[in-house]
């Protein structure tokens, strides 16, 4: 059989992943997770799965008997409701209400986690910038603001203030990182950088073609950290006037990495 | 994003394939079908998918939900279960009560077909060796025999012969296929080469290390063509007296590459 006749990135032996989504299309896992192994030298790979919302619940414990798939990632609309095909969730899962990550687990038990958040502890790590000791303004209190607000309160800031859009959605999630890590000094309230070190921004403010700012300041403090969430673009206008300030901005695109790194760890902790 | 974050051959718009069987390491479908999607422009995968037999009813449907999956194939133990997967099946399929592909067709309805037999045809039509008007003698009658029979017959040759070691399965095919092609001179009977044009092997006996000849022959005259399913070894006991006699020979080996394209023609076909 000459060379032609085979590819040499699939076989009957490599590990199946997906991505669960609806739609699917615009996703990037497939590419990056796969990367992201054989640079491991694991031989794996992870394709897409759209999954239609009206058969995610009959289809999700099927698709976790075939014996070869050894996890899944989770994306919209599908977070939360995939809590309930895990047989056990994490720590950072249990207090977000959401996983995006599910791993068969060493003892074949399905394990469910979030890793937005740690994601963007990751980034920060790898730059050398620890959230410990640390007052922080997190922007924005959704999905990935709540991700990010669990994953930094185990880091033991000295405080964390949170503002969203709706005053009750941060108060909320205030509530559940007060409950999760009772040290922390966490509230809700309007955006400052008055006596702030680092300011995350989780809102959706700045993304795509978006030219505002989460937060109406004509410049920031020098020696603030600034980090974006967002992915694209690469440069959002709160990057932007950071760069301007003289701060250090860290990347959407560096917590995207951390994540996927996390994740991978996680991923193959049970193969 | 560098180059070794992303992989070039998965993304979130790659269509995906799979093999269904147990045990699924030995499958060779997932490089031979991925490269022949390459070869032909098409952004797709085909992956392993070990389902066990006990989950094998509940599964199936399931994993048919998941959209971006347009085709199975099915390998050992699964060929006659498959068929309750189809919405409709297709002429051999009927006839032999087994598929070993399974695709999304253009009205969204599943289509399962066996390709084993078909897969024969095309060897000789890629060699320019009709089976029309052809005396056949057929060694073996079980699941890829039966495959082989039925496709040949509708190449209208001369007459079919069909040998098992299990003589009722032998006469069992034979009715089938008189039954389906009726204008074929089809019958069971013992193994000879008098006054036979091609010689067919789908029994067992020549794979791995077994010395044996399928039957009972010191040579073979010269103006037999000799087919042999096997693909490990290349080289068989009867294509090795076949080539010292001065035979024509066809390979197992060009039987998979006939299938491989004529499957890959019924899975693009609904796309």
């Amino acid at each position: 059989m000459n060379i032609q006749d085979e590819v040499d990135y699939v076989s009957g032996r490599t590990r199946v992943f997906g991505i669960v989504g609806h739609p699917i299309e615009q996703v990037r896992s497939p590419e990056m997770f796969t990367a992201e192994f054989r640079r491991r030298g694991c031989d794996a790979i992870l394709v897409p799965l759209h999954v239609l919302p009206d058969d995610f619940d009959a289809a999700l414990p099927q698709l976790l008997r075939v014996q070869n798939l050894d996890g899944l990632v989770f994306t919209i609309p599908f977070k939360a409701r995939a809590c309930a095909v895990a047989g056990e969730l994490g720590r950072e899962a249990r207090v977000v209400g959401a996983i995006n990550a599910l791993g068969r687990g060493a003892a074949q038990r399905w394990r469910g986690e979030i890793f937005d958040g740690l994601g963007c502890v990751e980034a920060f790590r790898r730059r050398g910038i620890p959230f410990g000791d640390k007052r922080v303004m997190l922007l924005g209190a959704g999905g990935a603001g709540s991700a990010i607000a669990v994953a930094i309160s185990t880091e033991r800031p000295a405080s964390l203030r949170i503002f969203d859009v709706d005053a009750e959605r941060a108060r909320s999630l205030a509530a559940k990182v007060a409950l999760a890590s009772p040290g922390v000094a966490v509230e809700a309230g309007p955006p400052t950088v008055e006596g702030i070190d680092i300011l995350l921004n989780a809102s959706p403010v700045g993304m795509l073609g978006d030219a505002r700012l989460p937060m109406n300041v004509a410049t920031l403090p020098r020696d603030l950290v600034v980090f974006d969430a967002i992915v694209m673009p690469e440069q959002t206008p709160l990057l932007a006037l950071a760069e301007q300030s003289g701060c250090t901005t860290v990347l959407g695109r560096e917590m995207m990495r951390g994540q996927i790194s996390r994740m991978t760890d996680f991923f193959l902790a049970g193969i």
